[in-house]
């Protein structure tokens, strides 16, 4: 069932639209600079807004003075909290739970917290007057450790936690108040002790990963206005459009249906923008003014809007002394910041995959969100696997040296199987765990020997790999469209932020049609156009919206083949959908114009096909955490890299990156690949270097000269991409996500390779310089240098 | 089966939205002055363009002179026909035949041709610049008088008429060469010759209508831009976008998703904004320049872009002495000015009515679509079937006084009722003949006595009424989006232009599915988001796109019924749609919403109802011109009015105007009410005063002072409307069109009025004061004052 594709040659399908390397569909718009993105967009009569941030971590707000801001020429107005109340009573919004104020009102929770917005025509105006409003606090005793703040028993972010989000399942649980944990997910699997005991060596460490931001080069900007009939167009940078409407509608009390949100291309997201992140602001903003705002974010206002989860792991493990692993215990605790934004299902999520790949006796694993006074995090390219993976994957290597096996021998002991259950109770289907490790292995020339290098310069090298669930369950909807002339456009909410997501969109629907995938529109997200969409998160689009187009050009051209059956008398199953029309089996053809001209005596109509998708999905067990079917799909992604490893410095260099995803079918082996490689470029910037560095809760490197992200010359030498295609199942022509794969295995394998080179294990991301030349410093007594 | 609404108290359905006389959905915003019009549309980097006209009728061009135009400080470009050949290299466009350049190459057939456009950023610099260019003329003979045009055999407008237009019995035409006949229309039905050998009178008689214009308050206009893939993007005030995108792309050679033509309200339309007439230009424009660019028409310039056809009508008819037409024998020329435009369509359409609402024995039609010398005409409330009642109708009351039958009776006799066939073979179905005409007759109290006046005021009443059938064959196609809080959006490409359509597309709608029609979203013409419609014309949207929409909202309930059905485990029989939501016979109710949720696990998904609607139609045939389906229903109005004829100055008041219109049912009393008023108030413009007066092809009174339509001070004292509800079987709910019922029988109406008061019989429009008083003086012998 599976088969490795290398070279990049597609495999290809009946039309051969599927597994071509087809070109971006908008590159050339892209290269020339006119392609669409609403950090572009102007209205005529717009205000720019700028905010007033919160200077300090936790505090109660005495008073707020506008005055002299309001004062300032050209500024047209001064907002604050107590405005936003006049067009919004309940101003609490967010995906998981309603927490977060759209301007503060009570207190604060976090530097860089919006307090007042300025107003202006002039942008630089409104900036200036940000520095004259003038916050009398009363300051309250800050908590920035996820484990800190997760203990304290006096200082509490929230008083009171009142989960009531967009997620059924979420709004069943109970409020609570004194505690920082918002939320817990519990697994357990079998029986811990009995397996614990079963075992011959237990290991137990504590991983810990840093907070880092998203960092899209297009900012996250949204503008307001109102429309004729008086209702809210959005125009937006953002992840997640459908759910901007809802959630916007939700606060305003009104139906969805005069709340227009749409987006254009966007310039990165990363999972920075998703849910609600200044749209609530600026369509009140919009209101309150009758005039349309925009609000375009600084990279230093960034930093303090959206950022990855910091994690700390304790994970204990089970083994034989042959290397099998029995039994598994995993504590989690998420730095989830100030507000919980997608952090409680992040806990959830991620949580239960902590088993990690593999096939083991018993398991029970434990993941707290946990509110601190730190940024909000959100979502971050791998929903919170990435820090799991670090633990786990680093332990295995761990485990492997300790025993005396191969890390790699060791992975296949006890690699999770198809037929197998996962540790959730769901029987893993058409993942390609094995064939990600085999192929891993390959391409690591794993069985080959190795220079470890001499002198001061050491080489290592080591492997990883890690598994994700889909989220669910969630629905995508897509309508395919065949013109009068029978040219198509697909519609559905995917928003292309870089990920290739339109070009793969058109190929799916070209390949049902018989269509060239270059002569297919897609059309960009708008809620007024295209259907509804969950959220562009998750790698969810190529098998969720992909399942949506692929039902939905199906449906179209079934219609198309049932008009031609009339007009020609065929039956529709002896009639083929190719070169854009229908051929008969007389050898006549048809083009879809053709058809739609014999049908209306003119070239008119059209011919709608409509796809929804929602996968089967089963709730885990309150008690438990188990269940049957807890995704419709698994990511499985590995990674292999030999380091360079400075023992004079600590610096690091990957020499050679090998990632390797299994993608169900690869779509567009071209894209497959670039997102494999963009997603491990990504990690390993998070692996190696970045980092928010705080002080009482301000970020010290909040701009793009101190916080420092992958430049070319940090890219490794030799970097190598394997695609697996495992079909799945219910995948489009077998496809499933890949857009995180690579993210997974990066962090561990580095880490991995850095003790094979040099023999010192580092427990917590960035392994920086410093932290590597800390590491190597306490070893005693080892000599680096001339051998 | 029928039912005369005179209170405006809807009938109701059962959900009580059709029948309501719901307000405008677009009131607040119409009022507000914040409704959306693209005249009002700007876009950064636009260039405006303004069109340099032929100044003469009929000319060889020799050359153009721009270089002076060009050197004008801040002109942008001067485009002439040989720079549109570089993007369109068959500029020709029409939807009839492609006989219309984009700008003029060869020659120039009327005054106002464009022959070239300026373009500038300030739109007073492209104005001065068009002085600027000079054309080099040869003179040729002018032809302007339809019969005249139809009988040159030397001077043609076109020396090839090659049909090839949208319509595809229209393409099977064969050119033509050496006539200014373009297509001619032939109904034969019955021994004609026979049929007046039974006749005991003849009588022949011809009349004329008048070039007049439509006069949209919105100027005719539009704005191209390319999009950043590329794409053409238009903005037009158009009545058919799904044209305008099929016919441009056709131009450019492109396929229609390459196209997105959108509109927004249209400030009045009456058919002048149909099919291409700015849009060819703008687009090639916007591919030339690269640059947005917009055109909007000066009044003056709307004189000369698109009439009305003014029509010769000679017409025999064979009665016996008891009052029974038995023959008819009806000759129709059409000025059709110099480029086809629709006006092929008029001569057929309008062509086969000519028999009226009238069973007759033998009939024989002929229709000329004739080009000449003048303005284009095309379609304008009524598609040409006024022109004809003017004759058919003013005829029957020569023919009713010359028998000395009543008027009224006269009529009654001849009446074709439900089960008769028509001329053209098409058995009547539902069509309020008789209805209307009784409803005429008790409104006008047609049998008390009527007091005629004395002295230099003379009163007389008259009543007309006319059928008209419907445009076919037209496909309409409509979406009903039920978004995941069950709000509503319905997607159909009718254009608002004034006659209520959102609101009537929302209470189908919301009949359907149980929901408010206030609080249905009815979204705006753009191709790439409303599906297909043929165009706003016609009076044909209640009707074919009211099917769409119904079919489509009824698609959208039979979802959500079989969505809530899976749920609750009832029958989806037993379920009812109400109040947004699904009531179950338990008791229970789910609105759409919680449906939704129910399926998704979350606020989520939509459901789409697709609806298109294609009715039935036959073909006439191509010798007898017959067709037992000609249209899917016929319109029926009857009009009836009492004037005073002032016979000092010739000056003739409608006093009391009555308008009977059979709308099938009311979806919405008030606008119904309120279009039949509109259509008749228009047509007592075109029936009084209006008129086009021309010297050499020129348009001596092309403004709004010199060319007056009806003001406040020109409406009757007394305005009455009567809906006849007669239901049409396949109508939605039993509608049908009602938009240009109102202005069928009007202008024969008040000529019979004025032969009522002062026994002078006036055989061509408009009735003004020096054609009655030369009439009035023709009267010899006749002394008019005090009696």
């Amino acid at each position: 069932m599976s088969k490795v594709l290398e070279s990049g040659v597609p495999a290809g399908t009946e039309q051969g639209q599927v597994g071509r390397a087809v070109k971006r569909l908008e590159s050339q718009a892209k290269v020339t600079g006119r392609a669409e993105y609403i950090h572009n967009l102007e209205v005529p009569g717009m205000l720019h807004a700028k905010v007033v941030r919160s200077t300090i971590a936790h505090a109660r707000i005495r008073g707020i003075d506008t005055q002299e801001a309001k004062e300032l020429p050209g500024v047209y107005d001064v907002i604050t909290g107590e405005d936003i109340l006049k067009v919004i009573p309940d101003p609490y919004y967010g995906p998981a739970f309603h927490d977060q104020p759209i301007l503060a009102l009570d207190k604060v929770r976090h530097v860089g917290e919006p307090v007042a917005v300025v107003l202006a025509t002039d942008v630089h105006v409104a900036d200036r007057a940000t520095d004259l409003v003038e916050i009398d606090y009363e300051e309250l005793e800050p908590l920035f450790h996820e484990v800190e703040s997760a203990k304290s028993e006096t200082t509490f972010v929230h008083d009171v936690i009142r989960p009531a989000g967009t997620f059924a399942d979420l709004k069943t649980l109970q409020p609570r108040a004194k505690t920082n944990v918002s939320m817990e997910y519990h697994l357990r699997n079998g029986d811990l002790d009995a397996a614990f005991a079963k075992a011959d060596r237990v290991f137990e460490h504590t991983f810990r990963s840093q907070q880092v931001s998203h960092l899209p080069l297009e900012p996250i900007v949204t503008l307001a206005q109102l429309t004729d009939t008086g209702n809210l167009l959005i125009h937006t940078a953002s992840q997640s459009p459908s759910f901007v409407r809802i959630e916007v509608a939700r606060l305003l009390g009104w139906p969805e249906n005069k709340v227009r949100v749409r987006t254009a291309y966007l310039g990165g997201g990363f999972g920075a923008k998703l849910y609600i992140k200044l749209e609530a602001l600026v369509a009140a903003l919009a209101l309150i003014t009758q005039r349309p705002v925009r609000l375009s974010l600084t990279m230093e206002e960034q930093f303090y809007t959206i950022t990855r989860h910091a994690a700390t792991v304790t994970i204990r493990t089970g083994v034989t002394n042959d290397g099998r692993i029995v039994a598994r215990d995993c504590k989690t605790w998420w730095n989830g910041g100030a507000y919980a934004d997608i952090g409680p299902r992040v806990t959830q999520k991620s949580g239960f995959t902590a088993a990690g790949p593999y096939d083991i006796e018993a398991v029970s694993l434990d993941s707290y969100a946990v509110y601190t006074n730190l940024p909000p995090a959100g979502a971050l390219r791998g929903f919170g696997i990435p820090q799991l993976v670090w633990a786990y994957e680093s332990q295995a290597d761990i485990i492997a040296r300790e025993l005396g096996i191969d890390p790699l021998e060791f992975r296949r002991k006890n690699i999770l199987r198809n037929g197998r259950p996962h540790a959730t109770g769901t029987v893993m289907e058409d993942v390609g765990t094995v064939e990600v490790l085999e192929e891993l292995a390959r391409k690591m020339r794993w069985d080959e020997p190795f220079d470890h290098g001499s002198g001061p310069i050491r080489r290592g090298r080591g492997l990883a790999i890690g598994i994700k669930a889909a989220v669910s369950p969630t629905t995508s909807v897509a309508f395919v469209n065949l013109y009068s002339d029978g040219s198509c456009g697909v519609y559905c909410g995917t928003v292309d932020m870089g990920q290739g997501s339109d070009t793969a969109m058109a190929q799916i629907a070209a390949d049902v049609l018989g269509l060239e995938a270059e002569s297919v529109r897609v059309i960009h997200p708008d809620t007024e156009v295209t259907p509804y969409d969950m959220a562009t998160l998750g790698s969810r689009s190529t098998f969720h919206m992909g399942n949506a187009v692929r039902l939905a050009a199906e449906d179209a051209k079934r219609q198309m083949v049932a008009l031609c059956a009339e007009q020609t008398g065929f039956a529709p199953e002896a009639l083929a959908v190719q070169d854009g029309g229908v051929a008969a089996p007389d050898g006549s053809f048809f083009t879809y114009g053709d058809i739609l001209a014999r049908r209306f005596g003119m070239q008119a109509g059209n011919v709608l096909g409509v796809g929804s998708y929602f996968p089967y999905y089963k709730k885990p067990d309150a008690t438990t955490g188990m269940s049957d079917h807890i995704t419709p799909y698994w990511m499985v992604g590995g990674s292999g890299v030999e380091v360079e490893v400075d023992t004079e410095t600590g610096k690091v260099r990957i020499v050679r990156l090998v990632t390797v995803g299994d993608c169900g079918k690869a779509i567009n082996p071209g894209i497959v690949k670039r997102q494999l490689s963009g997603a491990s470029f990504m990690q390993m910037g998070f692996t190696l270097f970045e980092e928010m560095v705080f002080d009482e809760g301000q970020v010290v490197n909040a701009s793009m000269a101190d916080y420092k992200i992958p430049g070319f010359w940090d890219l490794p030498e030799q970097n190598e991409v394997s695609i697996v295609e495992v079909p799945h199942r219910n995948g489009p022509f077998g496809a499933k996500g890949i857009g995180e794969t690579g993210s997974l295995g990066l962090s561990p394998a580095v880490a991995n390779a850095v003790y094979d080179a040099v023999g010192v294990r580092i427990y917590e991301t960035p392994l920086t310089p410093e932290r590597v030349l800390r590491a190597l410093r306490e070893q005693q007594g080892r000599v680096w240098g001339d051998a």
